[in-house]
């Protein structure tokens, strides 16, 4: 089993400043790489008003100097927004100077609010993300010059620099829920991120599936190929486990409302990436990893029996103090592939 | 009198991959902070074959992690590229992680094969550079929501987080050489990068202008405001100047050949930014802090007659050698004014 982390700095309860916000968010993904956490996945996301983090790439740039064998990650980088040379040039970038370490994680965009405020058509998210990425992989792969006539993009007799240190590209994650585009994204070599909120059942549908298409076009499966994001809600007594589901119920209903054009209200079911999202206790309860050490030992068992064997953390308020109870109480259970042998065998 | 670097990345002879000429730089930056250059100014190029370096503020942000106190510049950062949205939440994220040391350097773009690559109309580059400035200082400065419709760029109900460290934003560089635009700078508060390529005569009428303009709308003058880029040809026997010299001829002609449109040849004189380039060796000789220690001297004296405090070394192929070279025969005639204030009194 491997361990990530899923997420991105914002301003918190007593920061009033983005220099705040961004130095905890940099300390901590310095201390989890430390602690045995294989990876960070940065959100991008837009508008909110929360001193989100905007420039997932740049910060990556800097964590790859703090950083010496952490994957660093996009979860998601949202094509439609981007110029996708620059894009190419700036995730190359990154890829060269962490020594080959990017996950480059793309997706279409989801959030009313993002679309709204970069004038972007809904309608054309899905196409303006496919021509992107195509041109991103032609910009990393090609060591000619071409010209590119696209529907949204045009280029003329380019030969894109530098690129990445990952021959020939780093790998791409998709975030995916259904059963097409989990199919599509082993057909395609790509890597597959499994939202938070997915149940068991789910989530070990969805690794069948990337599996089983993966045997059907000849290709091996390989280790760390799906990484499944989960709330991390570890506690040290019972009594706090209900204010944490609360906590986590708040900040998703706060997502959720910020993803909104300003001054309108979701329409129907809420949405996150691909899924609809059920935002019941009983939802929250189900899809993470909550509890005492015991019980998340417990259901980190369940995704193994799943199939998972790569599980992306995100905890917005936890910190350092919850990476380094995690890294004591539950980490060395899945880690330490030989006494948990020897522990089987006894 | 205040030193720092002006350059990027490049393949050199003897570097077939990307990764390795990028090693190479950053290794040398991290020196030049050792060694007292109080500066790194990167260029942003695109399209040229050589593993140039394109992605400037990415790979500023690699360099605030491996750096302290160096201040952070884009030299410049070519506004008709970007989208200034997505510019001003990079850009901002470099200045929040390097605690307040970026420089932002703009410019409207001057390299036909980078118009005719990103499928610009050259004759809208001024006014695609107006809209893209005023755009990224509304993002850094605005705290409230707002929309914008430019004649380029629309958004909607945005507020653009992070806000940059420096408040208000950080200093604007302006690359400028004529009088109406050095004017212009000053009027604005803007700081100004002076080419590599201007006589001793044009650098002291071009200082003459800022601060004459800073007088006239009552700014108050500071040290550090305009920087003059310079090649640094220094070396250490009388015999290498020459070929130091015959190199930086080809470095610029191949640089100018770079620059055109693919198959084309250029037209009329040679234009580096907005002044035209003098390709003789005579103004290669004038413009360059060439020689020996006591000549490098003896032309930063000079400099320094005409009013300047702050020189951009530019050298591609020196390396830290030279850097070091310049650090112990050179620098300290500069950077300890009790020293030289007392060999002014002998």
């Amino acid at each position: 089993m491997r361990f990530g982390l899923f997420g991105g700095a914002s301003r918190g309860a007593g920061q009033d400043g983005d220099s705040q916000s961004y130095r905890a968010f940099i300390d901590y993904v310095v201390e989890a790489e430390r602690l045995g956490f294989e990876s960070v996945f940065l959100v991008e996301h837009h508008f909110t008003g929360t001193g989100q983090l905007s420039a997932s790439l740049t910060l990556l740039s800097y964590l790859a100097g703090l950083t010496k064998t952490m994957r660093l990650g996009t979860a998601v980088t949202v094509m439609p927004w981007h110029n996708p040379v620059l894009l190419a040039e700036q995730a190359a970038t990154v890829d060269l100077v962490s020594n080959g370490r990017l996950d480059f994680g793309v997706g279409r965009g989801y959030r009313p609010n993002e679309f709204h405020g970069f004038r972007v058509d809904p309608g054309e998210a899905q196409a303006r993300y496919e021509e992107a990425l195509e041109l991103v992989l032609k910009c990393w792969t090609t060591k000619e010059r071409f010209s590119f006539d696209g529907h949204f993009w045009h280029f003329r007799d380019v030969i894109v620099e530098p690129h990445p240190a990952q021959a020939p590209n780093p790998p791409i994650w998709i975030a995916a829920g259904s059963e097409g585009s989990i199919r599509q994204a082993a057909r395609r070599g790509q890597h597959v991120l499994l939202d938070q909120f997915g149940t068991i059942e789910q989530t070990a549908a969805r690794v069948a599936w990337y599996k089983d298409e993966q045997k059907k076009c000849g290709r091996t499966s390989q280790a760390g190929e799906i990484a499944v994001t989960r709330g991390l809600l570890l506690v040290d007594q019972e009594e706090k486990r209900a204010t944490e589901i609360d906590r986590r119920l708040a900040a998703i209903a706060f997502l959720s409302a910020t993803s909104q054009i300003p001054g309108t209200k979701a329409e129907g079911p809420t949405k996150f990436g691909s899924s609809t999202l059920d935002t019941s206790r009983g939802a929250a309860e189900a899809s993470t990893i909550v509890g005492q050490p015991e019980e998340c030992i417990r259901r980190i068992r369940e995704l193994e029996a799943a199939g998972v064997d790569y599980i992306l953390f995100n905890d917005p308020w936890g910190g350092v103090e919850r990476l380094r109870h995690f890294a004591r109480a539950v980490m060395p259970e899945f880690l330490a592939p030989a006494k948990s042998g020897v522990a089987m065998a006894g």
